[in-house]
Formats: C-alpha cells, sequence, structure tokens
C-alpha cells in the first residue's frame, strides 16, 4: 500500500497548503479519498496518473474536503477517459455534480456511478479478490464517513528454493499459489505446505476525518495498520475541537490507543498553527508510533 | 485602473497555469471577473484583500470560469466577512451555489446577492456616481457574457498655478471641481473654465471570453482603453477555434482593430501551447498594440 497526502490542512486552500485530500494505491488500484479545491493540481504534483482513479470517496460534504471533484470530473471529460468513475459519498453529491454539469452543457463521455450513502452503520462499499472497503460511521457536524481499506491476500507464496530443488515448472506456480499439492512424475505427491509460505498478512488502512473523539469506532478500526485520524486543534485550543466537532492531537492518540494501531498519521490541521510538529508531539504523549502528515508526502507500509 | 490577472489559461488547472479570473481595481473598488478553481490562492498570491472585492461578475457556467467560486463564498465565511458581495452570472448560478451551502450546513453571515443574467442585448450592472458596468453578449457554446467596465470621471481638474495666482482657498476646491465660478474678495467672478482643466478621459476596459468571432461586440466596445480578447488557438488550430466557438489570436487582433480599442490584452490560450509569444506574434500582424496576459501579471492604465 501507498499512500500519498495530496492536502492534509482545514478550511481554506492556501498558497502553503492544501486542504483535504489523499491517493491510495492499494493491490494495483488508485483509490482517491476526498478531493479539496486544487486536488487536480496536486494529483499532477504528484504524479499521479488520472486514468488510473477508478473510486473515489467522499467523507462529507463540507467544502474542504470535496469542492475540487467537480473540476475532477470535469477534467476527465477534457482527457477523453473512457473507463468507469465509481464516486461514493454522501446523499446529495450526484445533485450537486449533476447541476453543475447540467448548466455547464457537459456529459461524460464515460460512465460515471454515483453510490450515495445514508447508513449510520459501517457498511461495506466495494469488494473483490483483493480488496474491501467498509464506511467508519463518524461525528461531525453533518453527516460524515471514513473509511477502512483492508487488502485480502488469499495467495500464498512460492518458496522458490523447494520448487528449484524439486524440479517444478513455472506454470505450476498459480496452482501452488492457490494451495495446490504437486504430483512429481515419478508420481511423488509434495504437500502444499512444503512448497509456499502462507499469504501475507493483510495490510490495512483507516482513513477518519472529520470527526469529534469517538470512541464508537474503535472497533471497526480495531489492529489496523496504519489509522490517519484528524487533529484539528492542539490541547490549547481543546474548547473549540469540542464547538466545532473536531479532534486535538491527543484525541486521536487515544483512539490510536485504545483501538491497538500500529502506525498513527495525524491530518486535518488548523491553518492557525505554524508549526505542525507540535501535533506529533502532543500526540505522543499518548501514542509513541505517531507521525504527521504533510501536503506531497508519501507512506509506504 | 489596474488589472490583475490571476489566471488566463483555457480548461483544467495545471502546476504552471490556472484557468480564468482577473481582478480589476477601479475607482477604490474591486471587482472580480470570473472565478475559476485556484482563484482564492491566486488572489493570495497577489496579495489581493479578500473583504474589498465587492462585486464577482461570471462570464459563463464552464468550469474553467467558476468552479472557485462556491469555494471563495466559503472562505469569506469563514474569515467572518461582514459587507455585502454581489455576484452576476448566467441564471443558475444561484442553485449551484445555495445547493452547495444547503447540503454543507452553512449559511454567510454576510448578505449574499445573486444577481442572474439572461437578456441577449447589453444591459447596464452596475452604476454608482464612479463607474459603470455592463454586460456584452458574446457567443459561446453556451449563454455567455463580457463585461464592460467604464470609469465615470465627472469632476475637474485644479489648476493648480491659476488658483495660487489668485490666491484661492483650498476650501473651495471641490466646488471648483465641481465646475463652480469662483468670486473674488473683492468682487470679482473668475468663471471656472479659468480655474480648471476639463475631467479625465473615461477609461474603458472590455473583458470578452469565451466567444467565438463575432462582429456584434464591436460597437459595444468601439474606442475602449483595453480589450481582453479570448484568443484559445494559433492560426494552425483555427478549425478548432470554430468547432469549439472560441477564438484564434489573429481573430482578437480583428475585432480588436475595427473596434479601434487602444489595446489588446489576449488571454484563454489552449494549455497545449508552449510558447504563448506566438500569439502576440500573429496577433500583431493584425494590430500592433497587442499584450498577452499571464498568471500574476499585472496592467495598469
Amino acid at each position: 500500500m501507498k499512500l500519498t497526502i495530496l492536502g492534509c490542512y482545514a478550511a481554506t486552500p492556501r498558497t502553503i497548503s492544501n486542504p483535504t485530500a489523499q491517493v491510495l494505491e492499494i493491490k494495483n488500484k488508485v483509490f482517491l479519498i476526498d478531493c479539496a479545491e486544487g486536488t487536480q493540481v496536486q494529483l499532477r504534483k504528484s504524479k499521479v496518473k488520472f486514468s488510473k482513479i477508478s473510486h473515489i470517496f467522499i467523507s462529507h460534504l463540507h467544502g474542504d474536503h470535496f469542492y475540487g471533484l467537480v473540476g475532477l470530473i470535469s477534467t476527465f471529460m477534457l482527457l477523453n477517459r473512457e473507463n468507469d468513475l465509481h464516486v461514493f459519498g454522501p446523499k446529495g453529491i450526484k445533485e450537486i455534480i449533476l447541476l453543475q454539469l447540467k448548466y455547464s452543457g457537459s456529459y461524460t463521455g464515460y460512465q460515471l456511478f454515483f453510490h450515495e450513502l445514508e447508513a449510520t452503520e459501517s457498511q461495506i462499499l466495494f469488494e473483490d479478490d483483493t480488496v474491501l472497503v467498509k464506511t467508519i460511521p463518524l461525528s461531525h457536524r453533518i453527516y460524515t464517513n471514513g473509511y477502512l481499506f483492508q487488502e485480502k491476500n488469499t495467495l500464498r507464496k512460492v518458496d522458490i528454493n523447494k520448487v528449484e530443488h524439486y524440479n517444478i515448472d513455472k506454470v505450476y506456480y498459480n496452482k501452488i499459489k492457490n494451495g495446490g499439492n504437486i504430483t512429481l512424475e515419478n508420481g511423488t505427491i509434495i504437500p502444499n505446505s512444503e512448497l509456499s509460505f502462507p499469504p501475507q498478512p493483510n495490510k490495512t488502512y483507516a482513513f477518519c476525518s472529520d470527526t469529534i473523539y469517538n470512541e464508537a469506532i474503535i472497533p471497526i478500526i480495531q489492529n489496523v495498520d496504519v489509522l490517519y485520524h484528524e487533529s484539528t486543534f492542539l490541547e490549547s485550543e481543546a474548547h473549540l475541537a469540542t464547538k466545532t466537532m473536531h479532534c486535538t492531537a491527543i484525541q486521536a492518540a487515544t483512539i490510536a490507543a485504545k483501538a491497538n494501531v500500529k502506525n498513527l498519521i495525524l491530518g486535518h490541521f488548523s491553518t492557525r498553527y505554524g508549526d505542525i510538529e507540535l501535533f506529533k508531539q502532543q500526540a505522543q504523549t499518548v501514542f509513541e508510533n505517531t507521525q504527521i502528515a504533510d501536503d506531497g508526502k508519501e507512506f509506504n507500509f
């Protein structure tokens, strides 16, 4: 999995920072999570191939999380996109986008599918042989979802030394990956466990923004490899976090600790702060394995 | 008048260029003309004071001319704007903006007025003691207006040498500027014409984008000081200009020449071209006094 932060600041686009958008590359799929104004330019800076983006997941309908969506959809038209695009987001997102396309006299040449969300329980949005995506219901001023992305590694890993030792042809590798035994020319059956390693553990990524401190999400994000959790404020502005239904760095770290995640990435920083290192410092008093997001930063895990 | 080009390229925002937006400072007013995605950041780069923007004029509802509007309106809210904001644009613009504010659960603390346009004849949109703004009906794939901005200089200019010669006190300068005669202490009446110069000529600026080659606009923009005219294509792509209802540099220059304008600024360049100097070269074969726009460029006139 590769996570590229396109923007991780709250509220307004600035010359030095961008509101929320990020790209998750997982099992050869490219997912866009949130799409604030300026996302197109940030995508270009990070050299993400536009046509590879197949699914867009919008957390909520505050401008700093989706005002770049209509422009990106329009740009896909101009680039003569052909492959389908799936947009997941709160009810209303389809009306907003289609109204603007209608007035601009534009129609997408590609298939554009909207999947509008209203549920308040976690639901599966996408599943194929390799990836599963489900919602993480969050609690904010308007209807909001985080998203959990889960790899499905079902294939075993071929033990190259062993298959060479038995002189097994490459055409049988897929059979071995899928757990099959191999019968040699002399009739000997070699059990799969001798020829392969178990599947890699399934990596998981949870995106949680925007939200108040909400322990109800813990069962859904339990043990994830990476949790991106909003931390709009430092402890000195904890009263504003409560008032605006956001979190402090320490609250984000508390969720990370209680959910036993492996890594925490902090983001959605209020633009009032000059030094975002302070978010990390405060969070680490509660949860050591904390990193901070920044525009253009990449995380490989 | 000061014109600041925030963006002057067609179609999509890029790392190196921005779609259409510009600021006209005229008689202590700050007007924003078009508002593509990224306009907020461009305004900050050009150090335009957000609260000074009182009127926004949107030419048409293609994304590269207005996708930044909803974000700017939202940012005005976050900045606790108090003064009124007037938005002029094609019918539909109000529905698009208000729908997004509704779903975001946001309401502006300032008065937001929409003035929706449907007329196909030139109409006056704004007039006070110092400025007049009217539409320039354009011909594009969807309903589009250019805008004509006209200074109203009604005050005469005091002739400093003469008023000092007659020892006239400064408290009478306003009377002189307004055309009044002055009676000296000895009873002599000095006619205004002896004490002042005629008002400065009224500067005029015409913004015309997007449009096909359209001679119908000539009577409206006749003799303007500065004409900004779209020139999306070079002559080699003249067929695309016709097809997409845009202009070539030479067509823009032809309009400038026929309308007897003083200065032509070219803009709305297709992003396919690496060297925008070519637009100037081609236009100057028809109209010598041609300049090219570029993002961040300022024109004082």
